[in-house]
């Protein structure tokens, strides 16, 4: 019997679905609804059409309705809305936007991938047409026509997201003097505060003033423009508003049909892409998953989920057993030159949920130092101190960085642990990497700490100037007079440390650091071996001034 | 008890081993024996200082006997040849070389390190001065002395290596006309030969005259310089040559101290890195390892093993239970604007092993296609049929191979299968991926393979034309007309085919192709699901013309 599958929503996970759908059966009835007159489109370029990176719009239709339908026979209805689902008589009522006519659809199967909704926070002024959100097609044209038209000179970005981290890149390559404000003291969210810091400097280097901690709470229209005012009392002069503080599942036909909703707004569903009622699949941004890492529910809008989601769901369908295991939030942002990614668990999520772990830093370079070009991947570490578990990775750095958290991400979906990291073989010649990777340094550093042969101190940890703590820069005094060094170390190289022993009492506590805490850990071997209470500086002062300059 | 550790070779797995020993223990007395003037040198720099690339001779010492001396307490004795072991008496005897006097030396432990030999095949006329090999420092200056004194025009490079590449590439940004002959039909050995059809065509694109399946039989010295012979009749005039065919292990030692030697001459050790005698252990290009993943003994010289085996045989002499879980060989070159990478089994290891194999190709974009820049990536997945494993993997492209290799270099270690490739979730944002990286669709591929939804010819098994099949080229006819076809296919565009589908007999085997794989295997999606016989050519017509070019 022909089965007759009907999708709400023609973008990444519905779009997917009806791909999957036809290759898994040549005679299904499959037609999409999309109330946009665009399907398959690339929202993840949206930023950088707007930039002008990505000249020609066109390319961001990755498929258009005539090309799907000749490749795939497909019914697609664009500018077509479903405003109801009968779960009960599984029919779904469709409204045609450009006539207003409403009509209704049976299905044996019903696929939602209706994705999300910026969110827009219920402030005075924040329907003024120079406030913009970017979800689809319809608002980047919005966005450049008044870029183009107007010619405004400057924008404020609110949110500090994936998004507003590439508009507000975008708007600056449009030479628009470019504000962003974020309510958290870091922006980037998956990410830690300390991880950040390297974004802000290079957000600012890049003429873009960063205001964090604060929050818009007012926007009027003016003369001249629009007057935001702020939850510090500053206010700002602007010609246009990006607000991305981000998305909310849509949600509304599924709270219409009656369908179980997580608390984050997600649709909930099983393994196989089921929502609570039967022959009803959700997909995307609108569905509710389990972290991998966590097991926790979680929101997390991300187009290779939602592509993936979209094939198990069909899967399903046809009876093909296909099931979704769950998302990590592997995750990457330009940031004009720098790239910042990660994947898994992030500290302050463990904290929140109170799960145990340790962690660790290691700056280590993209490729061979001693070929051209190298430069410096942040990589922090997180896992469980019990077993080696890795539980989450964040990086940042001009190259290499998307090598490194793709790798690790690997390592967390196979339930690798820090051992594992050591042994890694990774690729190397010097234009790539080196002998010993990045992975494989933080690897040793964290299966030493786990195997308890590295006792570690936390930048944020760094006791107090105490009598019962000696702080020992093992860095050479021309690096400190560069970069500067904590009050109250005493400095001793790293090279000379055995010949000024005598200088090191033994009843203290030793704290020794380096620039990012080899050197650092080497000092700390010997001193041990030597008798000597004593702990590194994991990072070294590199992390040191990451966490010392959290919120700036 | 203070320990006293012997180590011969201070390069990258003795010095590696010695920084680690003097790491577990402030009080050992390590002695490090180095034939040459350097240790802890970039071996793996010396092609790109000859090239130019890396300017500062300096940038290759990565550690001097001084700053090694300074930091880990080392007494390293340069210029100092170990020429017996007493396993029995566990002693050494040296000879330093400039005084040519004679010592012994006691260990409690021995550590040999002593790295590997370029392989000089016994043919006439081989040592001549303009026929240089390349391990080390002095052979480095030999080479760049050669250039900058005599100015060659031309050189022949002997072997179609890592270093042979690297070398002719070298030579090539020197100026110097230079020609490849290589014993097989390929370069990069450790990939299968179509894999390095590109190669080839990079190379010539780049000036280097290519003679594949040809050997050097001969060298004569002449007036101008030197006249090769080679087993093909040909002759060469050349000014230089680079001998570059391999290097064996240095087992001078291990065999004089009785050690167990391995079949292709490497010292075999254990897991923990032990001979078999008591207290002497091996680490390095010197042992023989198991490859991990078909079990075999190889000989994989690298050094990120070599790194790590020397930390593993010092943390077994401080009886840290530690063990080197054999080697992937995962391994990258830079082919000019090139990288061509690789890791586990190449489908000719495995075809040589007898071991069960399928293979797929992908060739797909580095980041998204519409986001400007994106390289296509080929790669190509040998795993198991049966239970999906990831046995190897094979990349060629301008970008973003090193990444593709390492994450699966990674899903190989961790024992993971195709379809873990499919889950995996790797970063994407249009500068970096794509929302299904090429990693994810190979997993779709391999797996559609495994479950037996995918039914796939290979070009090399391709039926000669005949009436029993019908060739389906499912490509747009500009592609065709640019790129050329598959003689006798017919050709109907993918989204044309269901209205043309009176043109494909039932009672043949319909064989469908497209330019990489995707749009074919729709088609044969389609053509399956209304009860065509039909397979699709893995890997498309770029894939064909690889195959069809091996040799070339
Ligand atoms: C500017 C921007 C940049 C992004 N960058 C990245 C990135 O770099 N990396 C990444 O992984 N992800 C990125 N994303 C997120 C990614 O695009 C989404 O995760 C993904 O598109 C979600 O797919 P979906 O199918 O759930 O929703 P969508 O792709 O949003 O598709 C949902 C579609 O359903 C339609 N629809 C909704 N309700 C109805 C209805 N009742 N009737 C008919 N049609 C309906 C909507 O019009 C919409 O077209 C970005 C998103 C945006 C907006
Ligand atoms: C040109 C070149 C490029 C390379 N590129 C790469 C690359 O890109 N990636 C990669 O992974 N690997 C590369 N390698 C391989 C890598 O350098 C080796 O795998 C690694 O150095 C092996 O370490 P080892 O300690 O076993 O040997 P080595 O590093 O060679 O050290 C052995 C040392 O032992 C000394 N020695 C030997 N016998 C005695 C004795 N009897 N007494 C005293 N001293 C002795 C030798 O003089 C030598 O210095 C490259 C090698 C070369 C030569
Ligand atoms: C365009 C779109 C509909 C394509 O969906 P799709 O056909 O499922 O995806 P692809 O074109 O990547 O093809 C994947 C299929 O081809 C197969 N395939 C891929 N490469 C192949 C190859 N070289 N050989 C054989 N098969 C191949 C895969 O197995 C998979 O098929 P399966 O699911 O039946 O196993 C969908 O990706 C889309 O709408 N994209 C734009 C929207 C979007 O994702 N936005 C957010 C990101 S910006
Ligand atoms: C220079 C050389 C002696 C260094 O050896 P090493 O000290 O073992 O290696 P590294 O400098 O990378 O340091 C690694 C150690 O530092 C620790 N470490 C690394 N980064 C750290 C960090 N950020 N914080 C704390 N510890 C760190 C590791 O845990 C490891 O210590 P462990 O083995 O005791 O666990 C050796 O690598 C060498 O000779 N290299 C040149 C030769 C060579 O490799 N040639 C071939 C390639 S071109």
């Amino acid at each position: 019997m022909t089965k007759k599958i009907v999708i709400v929503g023609g973008v990444a996970g519905g779009a997917s679905a009806a791909a999957r759908a036809r290759r898994l059966s040549e005679d299904a009835d499959i037609i999409v609804f999309e109330r946009d007159s665009f399907i398959s489109f690339a929202n993840c370029g949206l930023p950088y059409h707007i930039g002008g990176e990505i000249e020609d719009r066109d390319a961001l239709l990755v498929q258009t309705p005539e090309s799907m339908k000749a490749r795939f026979n497909l019914d697609i209805r664009i500018q077509s809305e479903v405003i109801g689902v009968d779960a009960e008589r599984q029919e779904v009522t469709v409204r045609e936007l450009a006539s207003g006519r409403e009509y209704s659809e049976r299905y044996d199967d019903l696929i939602l991938s209706p994705g999300a909704v910026p969110i827009v926070p219920p402030i005075p002024g924040v329907d003024s047409e120079s406030v913009f959100t970017l979800r689809n097609i319809p608002d980047m044209d919005r966005i450049i026509r008044k870029i183009n038209i107007e010619a405004p000179r400057s924008a404020v970005v609110v949110g500090g997201g994936y998004i507003g981290i590439e508009m507000a890149e975008a708007l600056i390559h449009r030479g628009i003097e470019t504000t962003m404000v974020e309510l958290a003291n870091q922006i980037m969210p998956p990410m830690d505060p300390e991880m950040a810091v390297p974004l802000h400097q290079e957000m600012r280097r890049n003429g873009v003033r960063l205001q964090l901690s604060d929050a818009l709470e007012k926007v009027e229209e003016t003369a001249e423009g629009l007057e935001l005012s702020m939850r510090s009392g500053r206010s700002l002069q602007t010609d246009m508003v990006i607000l991305a503080i981000g998305v909310r599942p849509e949600n509304t036909l599924a709270t219409m049909a009656g369908l179980a909703i997580g608390e984050k707004g997600g649709i909930q569903v099983d393994r196989t892409m089921k929502t609570s009622q039967p022959n009803i699949w959700a997909v995307g941004d609108a569905v509710e998953v389990r972290d991998f890492v966590t097991g926790a529910p979680a929101q997390i809008p991300l187009a290779g989920p939602a592509n993936r989601q979209g094939r198990i769901a069909a899967d399903n369908i046809f009876d093909l057993h296909s099931e979704y295991k769950d998302t990590q939030g592997t995750g990457i942002c330009k940031v004009f030159e720098l790239s910042a990614a990660s994947t898994g668990a992030s500290e302050k999520m463990l904290v929140a949920q109170g799960i145990d772990y340790e962690k660790i830093y290691v700056h280590g370079a993209d490729h061979a130092g001693y070929y051209p070009g190298a430069t410096q991947v942040h990589l922090k570490l997180v896992f469980d101190p019990k077993n080696g578990r890795v539980l989450g990775a964040q990086a940042v750095g001009a190259k290499g960085v998307d090598k490194r958290i793709d790798v690790l991400a690997t390592a967390i979906r196979g339930g690798m642990t820090v051992f594992d990291l050591e042994e890694f073989e990774l690729c190397y010649a010097p234009p790539f990497g080196s002998a010993k990777d990045v992975i494989n340094q933080a690897g040793f550093v964290a299966s030493n700490l786990c195997r308890g042969e590295h006792a570690v101190c936390h930048a944020e940890d760094l006791p107090e100037f105490s009598d019962d703590v000696v702080l020992v820069d093992v860095r050479n005094p021309t690096e400190i007079t560069v970069l500067g060094s904590i009050d109250g170390s005493v400095n001793i190289p790293v090279n000379s440390l055995r010949d000024n022993l005598d200088r090191l009492p033994k009843d203290k506590t030793l704290v020794v650091y380096c620039a990012v805490g080899l050197r650092g850990y080497v000092a700390y071997r010997m001193l041990k071996n030597l008798g000597y209470q004593v702990k590194n500086m994991t990072g070294g002062y590199t992390t040191y001034q990451m966490v010392k300059r959290i919120g700036q």
